[in-house]
């Protein structure tokens, strides 16, 4: 009698590391590029996304918000004529922290795959536990705001490592801060040697090209998928 | 014969509650009181106590620091020559976003309880998890960073209405950015009406007089617990 053995391994994050994988096999199917953008509250992710979804030159680009409450960042991404769907963590998920790839399943039958190349899931603000769960994403990218202080690649160093990008927003602030611009580079080297940074400001517009030109890349699949 | 019927309702914070109130006894039998401060990443909580706990007059005061990873927090503190405890939420507490009651407990046989009338519970920066969680305080306190954005109130309701005390910090960056503080108050009023809020810099010193003398109140018992 011919006997399989399979052998269970799971930790916490497996379940959710299994639907993740048939998220990202729905949005391959359909040729859809899934960029997952996170950051602490008020780093500036959606206004970053104004500063360059309306004008991606011939992407059909969709958002999916992710918010523990209100419809904020929904109503502002709507108003570029882009088209957004909005998941309410606090609504049936017990007003979760983070986004995980279950939240995101069952927001995929409301997404317009066919008429999509790129989808930007913003994730809730927050530097913990929104890097412990893939929800099916091409490419993660994170924003840190220079306001936030330079510490922070020391104190969430999980989520500075997760993210192919890190986006260093707000630096139109540098003159009013005691912020040491190069003791964060040098910090976030420490955590992630080698990966890559933006400075951005989403106020003055310095660096935004540099970074619409990344999502560009990244849906013509010019940019490998991580 | 006699017999006892217990109902048990128990939701998910029900053992969190248990262990909440037991820490409260034993800091109340110790005559300390506890505040627990919170605030998103980068909003100012560690600079807050810097400028604060230093002065404060005859209060013998001790910080428990929660990190999920990193000592730069405790350190900056220890600098005061005030005792600091650091909970490290990423070692045996599986890099939780929060305090919980629980590991609150576990630090208090490393708090010298005997010696001290103030205790600040210095919370992971987040703004959505550590509002679920009582850990045994008296007093709830959060930060609110002018830099974040104006919407910060109706997005993580919760927090905001989970304390009794805002800290509206860094108002010295407000001629630097495009934040209403009219629009935020009326926020804030919304979700949390009557709330008392400080307009604070822990740059400038503003503001920093009146929230000392918040802590001092706390301290002796003048200000009731919440």
């Amino acid at each position: 009698m011919h006997r399989t053995r399979v052998r269970i391994v799971e930790d916490a994050l497996d379940a959710n590391n299994t639907i993740a994988r048939a998220n990202r096999d729905d949005f391959d199917r359909h040729g859809v590029t899934v960029v997952n953008l996170m950051s602490a509250p008020g780093a500036g992710k959606t206004s970053l996304l104004e500063r360059t979804l309306a004008d991606l030159d011939g992407i059909r680009t969709g958002v999916l918000e992710g918010d523990v409450q209100g419809r904020v960042d929904a109503d502002r991404i709507a108003a570029l004529h882009l088209p957004v769907v909005q998941i309410d963590t606090a609504h049936g998920f017990g007003a979760e922290c983070h986004l995980d790839a279950n939240m995101v399943r069952s927001a995929i039958p409301s997404l317009p795959l066919d008429d999509l190349d790129l989808l930007v899931i913003e994730n809730v603000g927050n530097l913990v536990c929104p890097a412990e769960f893939r929800v099916g994403e091409d490419h993660r990218v994170m924003v840190s705001s220079v306001a936030e202080g330079e510490d922070k690649p020391l104190k969430y160093p999980l989520m500075f490592r997760a993210c192919e990008l890190v986006l260093v927003n707000k630096i139109d602030l540098l003159p009013h801060l005691d912020f040491d611009l190069d003791k964060f580079l040098y910090h976030l080297e420490a955590v992630h040697p080698g990966v890559e940074r933006m400075l951005v400001s989403a106020k003055t517009g310095e660096g935004i090209d540099e970074w619409r030109s990344w999502l560009q890349r990244a849906a013509t699949r010019e940019l490998a998928p991580a």
